[in-house]
């Protein structure tokens, strides 16, 4: 007779989802208490919006629309179409429209979560990321942008990075529409939007490849036809000479003015109305930056921020240092995350609300991954004491043992299994538990017990009632 | 000419998910904080799975399967079937499988985390749950049972309950099986899963409706009908007579064993061959409950605990004071959740791993509403010092007094708007601030601030230098 195999479920996790293990989660813990701190001392709210929302309420403002639903996880509730959030930002212009009257206006808060993108899977491709993300609601005032890029510093350098180790790259929507309306004379919104996300590809795939996207199109690696821009040729230089404008690499407002009325080089520029009004607007919001002597930032117009709810001010915060990858290989992690201004963004719900905005979101897997790879020595983990198990009958006494333990805050464990002593010490090695305790049945006989120091080999003979003190010498 | 009206995105939320605001979200992170510190003094690895998982891979354990897709949030992903976890239970032993050979045996793992159900939506019921699982892998010692117990305890009371405030409800899947296989005679794999289920909502529905569940079926009161196990009427009353039996209320070893032994009593029970091996499971965790001093116990065979995997010992965590609802009326919370052994789920994946396993759940949304509920006096919280802003010009000023006060970890911001200053007061107000700060014509005139305790009244004038001394007196 033929055995019948029945077909086992699969023990792997679908692509662009993973395990994260004990070293991660300790250090994101660490940092995400680092935020709250700031968060606080900033005077933000915490809150927190949940994972689904109607599809239409979230919009769709993703930067890539490879996938058939738009890039996010959608679902038919009833007649209903839900969405898992692809940012914190989206929710919150719907929490702010649903809760206007109540708000106490200006508006800020800060939320901490997961957020999904139902992106191509690919190897390294995330489909789910945690995000940190500050925002103010209802204030014109620069202060508030200014300050968003004050807090992403200090948040920054109490997790532990140098001015060196970071910068933080602005623009202003204004100058790439200035340019786009009136020199390029681009018509259709939807051209528009295409030649923003081919511009925001810049760092990942370099001006060659983004220059395809910018004209008839792009074939990827794996074969992907991505339909382009559809400029001309004269079209796509006079906007590559535009983001080649030397306003990168100034580090403070003098120079930075300097530039500004410089006919030699702005002179296309500075006769366009557009940009002319956002480049006052970076220039009111480096101003504060400097009271706050935070000089931590430089001018670069090809940051234009993929999603395309913004409106004016934009920035990116970028990790300079390099890190290793599972091959050794050093590269740079680049861009954390950014934000900038979404004025209208409330108003999609409700015209009657003028409701001007500005927010950061910081992608903090990334941000993670660059800190473990950067420290030097690891966070320090509490491994716990394992008290051998001889015999079940003696469980009194090795419950003895770890209750005086857990009390004296030391992590503690009677060995969970039923096996021999060899396997119970294979346990402890490597679970790397600073020490052992033997209640055998020498140990029994003398009515005392025995612990064992797993680094260095020492062993003390010693009476229960003087565990915590003895294990303290020892450890 | 007519105006074309856009049609607008709705602002509310799909039934089921909702917005946490700060004063929840506070007491949730002091409830997770004690629950991190306690798992790592049980010597507890920290642990994270993604919130999709194969489909297939947690498998159809579910309770209820009202709704066409079983209850899950499933998302076609190319040509297979992804689904949001609707416990951590399922996960785990995906993980377990996955990474056999490299995990230390016994593993044990605790997990915080988001798990959706996507259950018929209605008022107070929610789709998305924020859990605390705690698990044992790879171990049959009843002591992994036992300090499942003990380590929610030690958690409960760090968050300020009191003994009177929980009982744990213990029983054993093997005691209904045995009743179920030896004494009614159920026959079909299914008639038993929707028995369990039925019995499982003794607590929310009552006999009266659980009854008509283990009968013909049962209409709710949306008028929605759900099947029956189609039990007949002598089969049902014997089951009820089984579930009478006095086990409950038994505070200690000693008097459940008398009852154990006592003939009036357990007849029925004690001839069935798999009750008996129920019992004595029970007895031996019950034997490692006393060395730690854990008495909040006692046994209730009506808990059977909703979930498919469950086979052998399950409890309850149950909370027995009353709270408020939102028209002011009393109610007990219930249970917030509990767990049991689950033997045969690594297995699932491979029939060669030889995994028990034993877990607990909670649900922290319940339990962070009874804590809310409970706590007389609230969570402190910090709200900003408001400094207001009369001029833009005077930006500099203003950012120096917040840069002072942040630094000496004051919460502290400038009047984020662009408002009159009667608006900023009342922002300040509303914001709890415990005090203003004003530099305004009249300050700037003799170079000193003002700073204003909201709560007093009381004003005084200060040089900038001394606003840390000087707010700390007056707040």
């Amino acid at each position: 007779m033929k055995k019948e195999k029945k077909i086992k479920p699969s023990k792997d996790l679908p692509l662009g989802f993973t395990d994260r293990q004990e070293e991660e989660l300790l250090i994101r813990d660490s940092i995400i208490s680092n935020i709250k701190e700031v968060m606080v001392k900033y005077g933000f709210k915490y809150l927190e919006t949940p994972s689904f929302e109607y599809s239409d309420s979230i919009g769709k403002f993703l930067p890539d629309k490879e996938r058939p639903d738009e890039g996010v996880f959608s679902f038919k509730d009833g007649s209903q179409w839900l969405s898992l959030r692809y940012d914190l930002t989206a929710p919150l212009a719907r929490y702010v429209a649903k809760n206007y009257r109540e708000i106490t206006k200006p508006f800020k808060r800060y939320q901490l979560g997961k957020v999904w993108r139902n992106e191509k899977p690919g190897p390294g491709r995330f489909r789910e990321f945690l995000q940190f993300d500050a925002d103010y609601i209802g204030t014109r005032n620069p202060l508030a942008d200014a300050e968003l890029l004050v807090l992403i510093s200090e948040i920054l350098e109490k997790c532990g990075l140098e001015k060196k180790d970071y910068i933080i790259k602005i623009s202003n929507r204004k100058l790439i529409d200035g340019v786009l309306d009136e020199v390029l004379k681009v018509k259709t919104i939807n051209q528009k939007k295409i030649i923003l996300r081919a511009l925001d590809k810049i760092n990942r795939l370099g001006w060659q490849e983004v220059q395809k996207l910018l004209g008839k199109g792009r074939k990827d690696s794996s074969g992907d036809f991505t339909e382009g821009a559809g400029l001309d040729e004269f079209q796509i230089k006079a906007l590559k000479g535009w983001m080649d404008l030397d306003l990168k690499n100034q580090k403070n407002i003098e120079e930075t003015k300097k530039i500004k009325d410089s006919p030699e080089n702005l002179a296309k520029s500075s006769d366009i109305k557009l940009w002319r009004e956002g480049y006052s607007e970076i220039i009111e919001v480096l101003r504060i930056l400097d009271f706050f002597e935070q000089k931590n930032w430089e001018l670069d117009p090809t940051i234009v921020r993929g999603l395309d709810y913004y409106t004016s001010l934009v920035f990116e915060v970028e990790l300079l240092f390099e890190v290793k990858n599972t091959k050794s290989e050093a590269f740079k992690i680049g861009s954390i995350g950014g934000g900038g201004r979404y004025d209208d963004l409330v108003k999609r719900f409700d015209d009657s609300l003028d409701c001007p905005a500005t927010g950061i979101s910081i992608g903090l897997d990334r941000l993670i991954y660059a800190i473990i790879q950067k420290q030097s020595e690891k966070l320090d983990k509490q491994n716990p004491i394992v008290v051998c198990n001889f015999d079940q009958k003696d469980m009194p006494e090795y419950v003895g043992m770890v209750r005086i333990l857990r009390m004296s805050n030391f992590s503690a464990e009677i060995y969970p299994g039923n096996g021999a002593l060899k396997a119970q010490m294979k346990y402890a090695d490597k679970r790397k538990a600073p020490a052992v305790i033997f209640y055998g049945p020498d140990e029994k006989k003398v009515g005392k017990i025995n612990i064992k120091n797993l680094k260095s080999g020492k062993e003390i003979l010693i009476k229960i009632e003087d565990l915590p003190n003895e294990i303290k010498k020892l450890i």
